[in-house]
């Protein structure tokens, strides 16, 4: 176990633009990074107040998890993961992707599961079981109802996650198979787990924190198909903590961090965020503390973008409305001509300014030049870069948190197959 | 003069998705290619009847125009282009860029030019002269009056098109000393003219034809900054025929073209679509004749798009509304995932219904499987690919074409400034 930081004095885990005062986006508490070596890596999260770090394939007590091979990717690597619950209550909060062609699995778990009260979540990666008919819904619910049976649950109280392929029939007979072999191998490590749910991304995404005697863990994966429309990718939070509302609670954590990312611009098919709480420790889930967590998740899926080498924040402020502030952000966020410029070290606000017209398209707006915009970042070399843009316009702000567009990026969505 | 194929019984130049039948994005017509060497090289595009194709750089009779270099482009590439009306009359329509950061020559043409009665246009290239304050708004309109004088017009009858970076103040000694040069070297033939409104593009894309007594001829550019809000890119369309309204026909043969493309999905700072018409044919604009042009130019663009190496077209048919099937069709035609299966041949329909899916978050929308969506020439290696999703909502369509997302257009763009 290591001791993180403290964040003395700071009540949100989130450093919001509206905080620093107008034109100050760089102000104090922005270069700021947490102790190397730590989970909490980025600049922009501010760490919860005097927080242990576990080690990260820890688990919050009460919950199990497994991760096994069934076959579905090639090479051996484990593809079907198992986690579950056994304390004695569990209250829980499941997010799912808005996109109006959503995978049998999100329809699984949107029409049979319980929201309020998933014991356990049974998933595979490398094939995404998305646009996959009648069929791919039989094999997601099959899926599930395994899991299930498995367990000693009932259907409704296990959710179903998929990620991989889209428009590929499941080999759902090796899956079953695997989810047998899961059940059988629960341990109290999400190590296993952490990596079956894996795609495309680098390594495994996973934390495990302890502050005010509760014990918060998460394993997240995600790095294509990435912008949310409330969340992306796949996340799973276990705590022992006592929550008296988790759905609003996830809603607003998941807001700050999941929503607030792109790489690519694209609402998959897929996403799932879970949160499972025990209460077992007769606590309250500590301030920032899920925020926080989230957060960094959240930054570790855009710095593990597709072909992704930079990250980058965009921090619009002085727009009419937030509506208006969003819609810029994600403008910029998701140019092309501005995340190569990124990639190229090109400290190129005349790309901003193009992308923020293009967002206003029809509206009055003061001219977007230099001295309304704070581009210099982009041309530096650190991974982290800030970029600001002032509109004029009125007191409403919002940031996004992109990747750049690389070569990398080109190679593996051309040469392989979603 | 070549003598190009009629198209009989064809009383539109554009291959709308709603004339095919729904189902039968491939009928008959697809498949045509005008005559090979011929401008009108796109299936999608149908020739107006009859028509005969003069050389490319000649003009419409009544108007000359020149290009020169005045060093804004390195190597001594030709950067300022003047064209001039010389007949009797002349009537004009002027579509500028909605981007609310418009570029200093598009806030000229909007608050100091009579857009019904433009008898000549300065253009340069090497600088957009966009985001460039104050200055940039004096040197445009000095570009502007040193164009007007040396052609003895007033200045409201003189527009102003510039192309190029974005954010650099523009050396307005050295385009000056290029307008006077210009403006002695006027003829009757548009090579310099169209030469010198190049950036990135490849090569002039430019047309003269004439048809039942008319002829019109254009000049065009563009390849990167691409997703037309009316248009994009700098397009100069030169008849004599005599028109009763030119705005109302240049917007509906604009919409039908440049507002129906997409390289990259950036609405320029920039764009600009002036039609210059003397009437001294006596004749009107044969059907078809404009449409046809704008078309073929508006694919040049694509085809030509900054590292683009294969076009296609999106037809979304049996959406609720016009509005729903262009966001569909636009969403699909610059997701990045769908860009990059296009370059990589890879037929992914699965990567075309989650952008679908996308645009149409919160929906209710029928299953988006194979049987819905055609994405069997994105795998094929015809290079103008056509791509069709039936979205099972209602009986409205669009249609988008776009280029692919290659290496070239990451390295062009991350190791060159705009």
């Amino acid at each position: 176990m290591t001791k993180g930081p403290a964040a003395p004095g700071r009540g949100s885990s989130v450093e919001m633009p509206e905080a620093r005062g107008k034109g100050q986006v760089f102000g104090a508490g922005a270069e700021e990074v947490a102790g190397s070596g730590s989970f909490f890596r980025s600049r922009w999260v501010t760490p919860p107040s005097g927080f242990e770090e576990l080690e990260p394939t820890a688990l919050a007590p009460g919950f199990r998890a497994s991760g096994v091979a069934c076959g579905l990717k090639g090479g051996g690597g484990t593809d079907v993961g198992l986690l579950a619950c056994e304390a004695a209550d569990v209250g829980s909060a499941l997010l799912l992707t808005r996109n109006a062609a959503p995978a049998a699995p999100v329809i699984v778990c949107r029409d049979e599961c319980d929201a309020g009260a998933i014991r356990a979540v049974v998933v595979n990666s490398g094939n995404a079981n998305a646009a996959t008919g009648e069929q791919g819904y039989r094999d997601a619910l099959a899926m599930r109802d395994a899991a299930a049976a498995a367990l000693g649950l009932e259907g409704p109280h296990v959710a179903v996650a998929e990620t991989g392929t889209i428009g590929v029939p499941l080999r759902v007979g090796d899956v079953l198979r695997g989810v047998d072999d899961a059940a059988g191998r629960l341990a109290e490590d999400a190590a296993g787990f952490s990596e079956a749910i894996m795609t495309t991304d680098r390594g495994p995404k996973r934390c495990a924190l302890r502050t005010d005697g509760v014990t918060l863990s998460a394993q997240a994966k995600g790095a294509g198909m990435i912008e949310p429309g409330f969340a992306t990718m796949l996340c799973f939070v276990q705590t022992d903590a006592a929550l008296d509302d988790p759905e609003a609670l996830l809603r607003g954590a998941v807001a700050a961090s999941f929503e607030r990312i792109t790489v690519d611009g694209q609402l998959s098919t897929n996403d799932t965020v879970l949160l499972q709480a025990t209460g077992e420790s007769g606590r309250p889930l500590p301030q920032g503390l899920l925020e926080a967590a989230l957060l960094q998740l959240a930054l570790e899926i855009v710095a593990d973008g597709e072909g992704a080498s930079r990250t980058a924040r965009v921090v619009v402020s002085e727009a009419s409305t937030p509506e208006e502030a969003e819609r810029v952000a994600r403008a910029i966020a998701n140019s092309p001509l501005v995340k190569t410029a990124l990639y190229g070290r090109d400290p190129n606000w005349g790309r901003v300014a193009q992308a923020a017209g293009m967002a206003l398209a029809g509206e009055e707006v003061p001219e977007l030049g230099p001295e309304r915009i704070d581009a210099a970042e982009l041309g530096s070399d650190v991974p982290e870069a800030e970029l600001a843009i002032r509109l004029g316009r009125g007191e409403a702000g919002a940031h996004v948190f992109f990747s750049d567009l690389t070569n990398d990026y080109v190679e593996l969505n051309a040469e392989y197959t979603t």
